[in-house]
């Protein structure tokens, strides 16, 4: 008890005396993600908001099986998946929570984990060398690189924040100048090319120094966080491990300049979902602090309150099982499940405008966090407030300026198609200009690979990229992409790749019927222009809606051109006759082609290639024009896999060669039903007759489509013109066509 | 009106003249599924018992949908998944469905929609000749086979049964004497190599003549479907389009005989449960007809109850999901959600004994039939009876008598692995003595290829068999079992196999700790015996329980001898070197090898190989005994596959030459857990240090596994004697072990 006093007396001095210094420490402890007023609120409602009572029984039940467990704070040696590294990932996600429990329950065991814990580190932590492991650019002293050593400091920020009170003045001395500020400057001043890049390492690096300086009201060490190490003395070309560039040259470092580059005004994160989600983190947290403790900054108003619009962004780039659509760097299954995104959520809600379709979101994560963010979304359930989340079509600009391309989602019923005409999406970009990925009710039917990485499980290259991501995952070859010459976009040159970015023709969803998407690519082969336009029809007549897929390539020369269909599923039907060679060979030598085997090779039938195949309870027909010299190849992917690192799936790939010019015209039709359970096949034939190019100038393009039953369909565009006004006049084979726009959709019923 | 007064004038008329020609037609209609006084029970419940209100509902959706379309009889032409197939298929679907909705809601219409779509039958039907599609054996007049127009007619004779006192006695005689006597004279008397086997064909075969009899009051048709035609004339050695043998020598027919002879006493149907749930719709509805209309020979009792026993065994061979493991031929994902399953659930707990773990199933299930038994059922669950049904270990005799083997399920926790000691099966039967599954969470480990067809999706080999299912699936080399020299067991003869059986040494659940099944199979290859046991042990210090493998192989000469583990999941480590080809190479000729490419070889690294792999959110890692001079191999599915038919999955296999004796010991282990959502890896790493043979002679067999953390267990086998009262006695490295019994097991702590 007396102790107790005596430390509460000591902090109110501390406070005194700090005020003087500064308004950063002018509050009351905890001040950074939760606060004393906003513990005050959630201690009141305890017991009575189901959610948030359910997600602290949960905690408590964590943290108390730890802290029976006892203590361990070992030498660190392992790389991610090794146990030293999980134990240091698992002491700070644990010191996060104790350190949330004792503010909420008031249980000082908390409060003394938490001390006990962080007084072990201060031991080590002033003798500890670099980590042994050598792999990273960055090695950390915690952890094999500072991204994790970040990640550490982020989470124990928050801890530190809760027990600061409870600590003695001397305590806080004591851990402040042995382990935070030289752990601070450690990730920071002498590791310039972690901390002062655009990047999501960055990110994190700017919020542990922030969020540590915000709670010990440390200015330097603010300013430093938000804007960077003024003289880094980098170099323009450095590489970081995985090959990216470590910064362009006259590029801002720090927290607002990593809220600046990589978001476009839309909230797409240059990087893609995947790393959106995990910079999300850092990014709202150190948001949330910088509200609380410098709310003049208004930080969620930054740049037209882009980081409320990036938490809608991630969502929207979610299939309907909430996975992210695996964009560049990936791993496949992460979804709005994971805790980042119960972060998101709940703080996007919180401090944006309590949208109640958030709260449908949060209801199947199931959890809250135990922060005022968290309570308030809690509440909002348990008052049923909740709607639906919408998810409809969307069209996000990249780049800063949101005038670097950008990605598309297509959606009607039950299928989401992906289109990708971005940016390079710095390191963790792949070479896959005008690609998309096809899904049905969250199934990839035209798939992205992902990446080519298990992570954190160590038996797997340590957890980290794996040898194939560079040389199969990245390359255009692993995508649903035109492949000119054997070679990927930029030759899979990063710099080059960085410098350029495709250019959207049109993005046109006003009639549900056909949407449409269109956008050009001048700079992935010097000399060739690749023009895209992807339709989602929902025709009558057809049980779902239709892939109409137009792509035209103007090169300056005669090529080889290859157009893969990455198709996930059992394979059904091909309308052509097919050789399937004895052995399997490697189908090419480098560009990701030496990880493919050739599993069989045709000739076209006639003008239409059709190819069938099942997935999870439905048929798919790709049905595409045909040229009489092209070459229908099955390829298998598995080849130069020493490791057994890749999965073994298939694609489909259209190669033709000799044209400057040439027009690749594709349907993909989703029809019928299959259940082993009823054994009942339903419509498992196409209902597609034929797929023509009516029209081919350098300024018109029409295909026709005619049905089973002799309804056509006709689709014109305007190849260099995306005036909406404009007037068009179009004769073939004696009819005249004459519309307004750049595309026009005709039925005519037989 | 007066058409309907004078119509049930003339029905009761008929009835007291045909009283006293038999018995059988004494009883009002409907008789057969339905009963007089079950439809008034039905009816006066109407609106009051949730799931049988429900499925009525369904029911009448789908067959108002279907009499608005109008009815289509049209000329057969194709195979399965083709439209006459599916279109006569739908029609015999429809019109069972049709005479129940006339009964329960007493609207004429449906009575109208049967008796048109008969007549239109029946006007096609006298002048119908053979299907024109030839692959069968035994050719059908609506459908490819008369298989499938044993479906109809088993379907249609409860149709007419629910609409035969609607008709007129005029209408009823035309449509017995031009569609349903000669209908049912065609698939038995014109076709005796399909009607009088005994194999689920001919189940069908005779349901549908015994139930068209039965709604007849034909006495003839009767006992030609209880009994089978006497005097067939058929030769022993013929064969069906599956290579199937139509029967044996002094072989009996008929329904009973089919009751009799492929069910053993436990209820397991020696064809699996893939085909038993195939007959069972036909086996049990026949004898809810005899039941109804001829009680005396009390069928439900019949062979001690085994028609309700074949209930609970096909319950008990299905894994966590409700799928039937994939026993001899069978299509992966057949469940107890199928319609055959819930006849089977809803038959067995009203004519036995009200089981209230069975309405749990039912409850899963979500409809009901709308019958007597589906009106238990949904009574059963209004008043919230159900219980869990709680699968546990359990094993299966084979064998009309139960002396033909059988099939042990040990169950633990999540584990469920499946050990197959079994006859041939008949001519669905693979070649896979002593091989198993091992199923966690309803997922395959190490799987069962299952068969190579797609049921009724007719661009794959027209719905039916593949080639690849007698080249591939039903090979040794398919399944996890030993491959002797690479010839399939009984040199995949059909014939020999028939002969043959393995045989139970002993089966012991006794203690739930350690499960143990072996078995010995002396015929697959002449001159050599194998031994097999398999222990499900749930072992203190380890997460889940482990498998233990140990087979005994004791030849009279030198052979080759592989161990193949099918393993289901992305491959993480292996602790030997080895070489991947650049380029891949069928690995055999024959015998399912020309299938396998060989992707990878090595040799072992010491005395234990390991192998792990991660599938569905958890680990799994192999340890098995290993000889120096061992091959160890990586294949994969796909080789002389010209139409993609196969799935490219993986398998290890270890290869062993040159002993006459040789024993192979493993171990699975599944551990830890990783999740793409959490991206946090736990417990990725084995647990066993070393597994040891630690004796091997003719009278014992010992194993050791010795744990990471120091931790020993031995486990003791007598080889050739079960008697479980028996003392043994053996010193083992100066250790003295004594126990009782043919296995012994002993954990000891370090």
């Amino acid at each position: 008890m007396c102790r107790r006093i005596f430390r509460l007396i000591g902090v109110q001095l501390a406070v005194l005396w700090m005020a003087q210094l500064s308004m950063v420490q002018a509050q009351e402890h905890p001040k950074l993600i939760l606060t004393k007023a906003g513990v005050e609120r959630i201690r009141a409602e305890l017991g009575t908001v189901p959610l948030f009572d359910a997600s602290l029984e949960r905690m408590q039940a964590d943290v108390d099986a730890e802290i029976a467990m006892g203590i361990d704070t070992p030498i660190p040696r392992d790389y991610s998946g090794g146990y030293t590294h999980e134990r240091h990932k698992r002491n700070f996600l644990m010191l996060q929570k104790a350190g949330v429990l004792y503010q909420i329950l008031q249980d000082e065991k908390y409060a003394r984990y938490v001390r006990d814990m962080l007084f072990q580190y201060e031991a080590m932590y002033k003798d500890l060398p670099i980590h042994p492991k050598e792999r990273s650019y960055a090695r950390g002293k915690l952890f094999w690189q500072c991204l994790n050593d970040s990640n550490w400091l982020v989470y124990v920020s928050q801890a530190y924040d809760c027990i600061y009170e409870w600590l003695s003045a001397g305590e806080r001395q004591q851990l402040e100048t042995n382990l935070f500020r030289p752990f601070a400057d450690f990730i920071s001043i002498e590791n310039p090319q972690f901390f002062n890049r655009i990047h999501n390492h960055s990110t994190w690096g700017n919020a542990a120094v922030g969020m540590i300086g915000l709670v010990m009201g440390d200015e330097e060490l603010v300013e430093r966080a938000l804007y960077g190490i003024k003289d880094d003395g980098l170099k323009a070309a450095e590489r970081d491990d995985d090959g990216g560039l470590i910064r362009m040259e006259g590029q801002k470092a720090g927290f607002l300049a990593n809220l600046d580059e990589p978001f476009s005004p839309d909230g797409y994160y240059t990087e893609g979902p995947y790393y959106q989600r995990y910079a999300s983190y850092p990014f709202l947290l150190m948001a949330v602090g910088l509200q609380n403790i410098r709310p003049e900054m208004q930080i969620f108003a930054h740049k037209d309150s882009v980081l409320l619009k990036s938490v809608y962004a991630l969502i929207n780039l979610s299939d309907a099982d909430g996975e992210f659509f695996p964009l560049n760097d990936a791993q496949k299954g992460m979804s709005y499940y994971s805790r980042e995104l119960v972060s998101a959520v709940n703080i996007a809600y919180h401090y944006g405008e309590k949208d109640p379709e958030l709260l449908s979101i949060a209801k199947k994560q199931g959890r809250v966090l135990l922060t005022d963010s968290g309570l308030s979304v809690a509440l909002g359930l348990r008052e049923d407030k909740s709607l639906p989340f919408e998810k409809s079509s969307v069209n996000l600009t990249d780049g800063a300026e949101g005038k670097e391309g950008g990605i598309a989602v297509l959606r009607r019923d039950d299928l989401e198609l992906v289109f990708k005409y971005t940016a390079q999406g710095l390191s963790h970009g792949h070479y896959d200009k005008l690609s998309y990925m096809l899904y049905d009710r969250g199934q990839d039917i035209l798939q992205d690979y992902g990446m080519a990485r298990f992570v954190n499980i160590e038996q797997k290259g340590g957890g980290n990229y794996l040898k194939e991501n560079t040389s199969w995952a990245k390359q255009s070859i692993a995508h649903n992409t035109l492949i000119q010459n054997e070679t990927s976009h930029f030759d899979g040159r990063y710099e080059t790749g960085s410098k350029h970015h495709s250019e959207l023709y049109f993005y046109d969803t006003s009639n549900k019927e056909i949407q449409v998407v269109s956008a050009k690519e001048r700079n992935a082969y010097p000399g060739t222009e690749l023009h895209r336009t992807i339709a989602l029809i929902a025709e009558e007549g057809y049980d779902h809606p239709i892939v109409l897929d137009i792509l035209k390539v103007e090169a300056e020369g005669d090529n080889q051109y290859d157009l893969p269909f990455h198709f996930m599923g059992q394979l059904m039907e091909a309308n052509f006759q097919y050789e399937t060679p004895a052995a399997l060979e490697a189908f090419g030598t480098k560009n990701g082609y030496q990880h493919l085997y050739l599993e069989g090779y045709g000739t076209p039938s006639g003008i239409n290639t059709q190819l069938s195949w099942y997935r999870s309870g439905r048929f798919y027909t790709l049905i595409t024009t045909s040229e009489a010299e092209d070459e229908l190849l099955f390829t298998r992917l598995g080849a130069d896999d020493p490791e057994f690192n890749l999965r073994r799936d298939a694609a489909f790939m259209v190669r033709r060669k000799g044209h400057p010019s040439t027009v690749f015209a594709s349907i993909i039709e989703p029809h019928g039903s299959y259940s082993p359970v009823s054994e009942i096949a339903v419509k498992a034939e196409s209902k597609i007759k034929a797929l023509k190019i009516l029209y081919s100038d350098r300024e018109y393009l029409v295909v026709g489509v005619e049905d089973q039953t002799g309804n056509r369909s006709v689709f014109l565009m305007v190849l260099d013109d995306a005036d909406k006004t404009k007037e068009h006049k179009l004769i073939i084979n004696n009819t005249e066509y004459a519309w307004t726009g750049p595309y026009y959709y005709l039925k005519s019923k037989q």
